[in-house]
């Protein structure tokens, strides 16, 4: 069984002045594939957000361990790991393609907030347990990238 | 002849408060597909930096016809008009897909920079005439997205 | 009379890897000044959004006369002008500062939308007015910087 | 002893479809301090990376506690430690203000790289004892915000 992954590549914007993708940028890598692997299972941000749920980090860790430049492509992992009754942790890696290289590691501990405050949404449950199964997995014939 | 063209998807952070994509994305777009666009002659924005040459823009106008939402998917066009010896414009698009409305248009006048001073470089003029000529166009079978 | 103004200072992950503001976040900065601005007659855009008001910007002009880079302090200006029943334009500046030289304008074209479409609301149109006619401006005795 | 600290507030286009502010944006907020933070040494990101000196975080760790919304204001902190011969830690906090409670913690372990190698460099060794010996902070009167 095979984590969710999508390949994305380095846009220029994403560089700073060191000519390196900003370490802010990997949040945001990360946070896409998360939204996708979550979509996978029918969990929508926007549409929980609309009916009152949002789906929050409570603690974010990432490992840089080499520098993403320019043009690189890369595969954006996500696997997901029941923590508490609340808490779910996503864990994440970018590997550099085509070599596969692992370039950073993350880990980022998610909770569901209704109406702000933590509680357990059933369809996020539902979702998230399915997402822990790694059933989903099987049927990853890709999401489009972008 | 068609315009270059690359499809892309909405990514959740790229949206703002108010559940729209912030204006200011919109120049993320419109600059990350006008690299590809320049990268489809060779010319590679980090490659050229690091020798001394900048390409700026000095003018952007974007008209906002209609705003993209979460995971919307797209298309960004791009082709070049010559204005004068230093000056080329970028006449884009982002069309909405599978649909093909126009959500709006850009056009960005650049230059290039050696050491910070406006100054034509052989490499880039060859390159830009190459665009304007649309002869890459044609060639289009598709830069990977994302 | 003077225009509306906030001084700020560029973050360096601001900068891109030619050392210099990425174009994107010059609209951020000119938007941030706009919110302000609109703040300052009482019109804030997490309370319209949230009773479904969105004030959105239809065309965004900006001129790019000379680059901002790591650390620069800079003015942001702001006025308002009446384009029709429905329209509205903010004419911004950004000034370096000390000395006052001008580096970038910006002329952008908004709009009110209820629940999506382009429809006066009283509340903006008052605020919006009081902006144009720059009685608020003569009070600029300083928004807090940040 | 006070650690070093700066005031910011929220600006709207770094809230996302949630209302509150991207997760992204904290990596953000703590890089801009860490940067005015070395700077009050005399350490400075552009000019390193123009001597071949990048400073570079190879571990980041967000603790999110409660959502930053739409022009709150809030007190950055940042205190170093040293860690290793070649790794510091910058140990950060997000204040919101008036009221001081912690809506955020962070903690940054960073190292200096050589043309892309890990190296001391004499001149951000000398900054970073400075920086863990908390001297600067007694005369913490105050960067300008923004």
């Amino acid at each position: 069984m095979q984590d969710f992954r999508v390949e994305l590549s380095v846009r220029d914007y994403e560089c700073d002045l060191q000519g390196i993708v900003n370490n802010a940028e990997y949040f945001h890598y990360f946070e896409h594939i998360r939204h996708l692997f979550c979509h996978s299972v029918g969990l929508d941000f926007a549409a929980l957000h609309d009916r009152g749920v949002d789906l929050v980090a409570i603690r974010a860790e990432i490992d840089y361990i080499q520098p993403l430049r320019s043009r690189d492509r890369f595969l954006v992992t996500a696997r997901m790991e029941r923590v508490s009754i609340l808490r779910w942790a996503f864990v994440q890696q970018i590997l550099r393609q085509p070599d596969g290289v692992v370039l950073a590691g993350g880990r980022f501990l998610v909770t569901s907030l209704i109406n702000g405050r933590p509680k357990v949404d059933p369809e996020v449950n539902a979702g998230f347990e399915q997402l822990a199964s790694g059933v989903e997995a099987e049927a990853d014939s890709g999401p489009a990238a972008g």
